[in-house]
């Protein structure tokens, strides 16, 4: 099952000829999640061949331009395609009177229901959930508002080992009793306790969006052995003076926060246009955290899990 | 002295992972000029090499979405550039207030002036003029007010021819009367008229912007002899029902006006997504008129005078 990102946007405040602002697509098991929405988003939807129309929700970090400004395109071209499912977007209140100024504008009517979600950056919270995803908001640290989000897969059922079922000729309706955690008594009286008798095929995974955020030593915590973190990491320690002065993170920061964290894969992003090259970044990061890799358009980073011991 | 136009974006409504939506990057003697500034303009801006330092006005067609909502990005990216010099948008009224709105809410105070000058869609009529071009705007006939535009190098002064000066030994003083139009009378009381004495180098040169718009005959007779027409080719002739029925033209449409109008070459764009591959397009109004070309983004197009008789 699909549990994966797709890099759309990899700069900050300046776009550059190469780097969009910035964009996440998750796909979660083939359905897709945004997060953050800068200019050209659609565009590069389309380019990177994710389907509009498993698009499910939105999440807005903060309220920059460069993390907004594709909404509203987005939203229209969503319309003028024929949508008619509901699209939740989660973000900073203040964003509703402008996105409903802006399309009441450019759009007009809306085909589907838009549902916002205001989000409270008070403290670590699950703010959605269903049968196979829990999202996390994490207050972060910036010169406004800003929400990191996680993104967990529900753990699935365990697996039922076949030599076992053919060895005690467990019937059908114990092996559904099993999956959900029964023990089993076998014909001759034994008991086969269901660790034995089961086994997890694929570890929920998780991935954490942190941008744009200074550092902060809490956030580590809030972000606990994530499998994949996305940190911001726009400038380098050469301008960590910079960084602390504009509520951003420097490339040693973002590592430290995935070392600290424990985190199984590190990608930095929201690179400043100052940077030609990321290597020096990347390189910069791996001194301290040597899984990490830089965020590049249509790049596609499948999330893995690091909990074997499940 | 450079006259040309780039195609930052050839889509109509709905951009395709190839095309974006509105804006042509005009280059008059090294002056930036933007019509129409679509969601991306700015990172085409930069992909295509064109100076941000060096655009002076914006000219937006109507308010659809495709031709407006990169200016809330762009501005944002020139203010955060340090520009100081004014910049002028002209555009229909009513997007004053939602461009103030965004502005307000997505960059705060402005560090250089914008000036917004309001178009009146009523008759052609020069809207800008310096020393070196005249703007004028042109009614076209859309769903919602739209409006074209003809930008027009000013004559220059001409060239006095260098044996002339030689064979009648023409005085500085002189040379500057006759660059100004007047005749010449030489030492042995020669009456020499202006016509003999000068050449022009390079006759002035023109280019229209007609998007979004239905045909109509009138059009053609606004545009005359303009030397690189860009018409909008939403469709082809086998829609031209639905071309009718939103506003738009068809090909045919787009070459048919070129030929009326005794322009020298057309360039056709705002292409609705269904059409993969232009050419069926391209062909459709070669037929018509044979100088067409497709809009390509990135692609230059030099304009290029069609007066051979001044």
């Amino acid at each position: 099952m699909t549990f994966s990102v797709t890099i759309l946007g990899s700069s900050s405040a300046l776009p550059t000829s190469q780097r969009f602002p910035a964009a996440h697509a998750l796909n979660v098991h083939e359905r897709l999640f945004l997060v953050d929405c800068g200019e050209g988003t659609q565009i590069q939807l389309r380019k990177y061949k994710q389907k509009f129309s498993r698009l499910e929700q939105i999440f807005i970090s903060h309220l920059h331009g460069d993390h907004v400004l594709g909404l509203f395109g987005l939203i229209s071209t969503l319309n003028l395609l024929g949508r008619t499912a509901p699209l939740t977007i989660y973000a900073h209140a203040p964003l509703q009177t402008i996105l409903n100024q802006n399309l009441q504008f450019f759009i007009g009517d809306l085909h589907f229901q838009l549902e916002f979600v205001p989000l409270d950056n008070k403290e670590k919270k699950i703010i959605f959930e269903d049968k196979s995803l829990i999202v996390e908001s994490i207050p972060l640290k910036h010169r406004i508002p800003s929400t990191g989000f996680i993104f967990r897969e529900k753990p699935k059922q365990p697996n039922i080992r076949k030599e076992m079922i053919e060895k005690y000729t467990i019937p059908l309706a114990d092996i559904v009793k099993i999956k959900e955690g029964a023990d089993f008594i076998s014909a001759d009286g034994q008991h086969i306790p269901n660790s034995d008798l089961t086994f997890i095929s694929s570890p929920p995974r998780s991935y954490a969006y942190c941008s744009d955020t200074k550092y902060f030593e809490k956030l580590a915590d809030m972000v606990k052995d994530v499998d994949l973190l996305y940190h911001e990491a726009t400038f380098g320690n050469d301008l960590s003076q910079m960084a602390r002065d504009t509520g951003h993170s420097t490339a040693t920061q973002a590592a430290q926060t995935a070392q600290q964290a424990n985190a199984r894969k590190l990608v930095i992003g929201h690179f400043s246009s100052r940077y030609k090259d990321t290597d020096v970044l990347v390189n910069e990061a791996r001194q301290i955290f040597s899984e990490t890799y830089a965020a590049q358009e249509g790049y596609e980073f499948k999330i893995e899990s690091q909990r074997m011991d499940l």
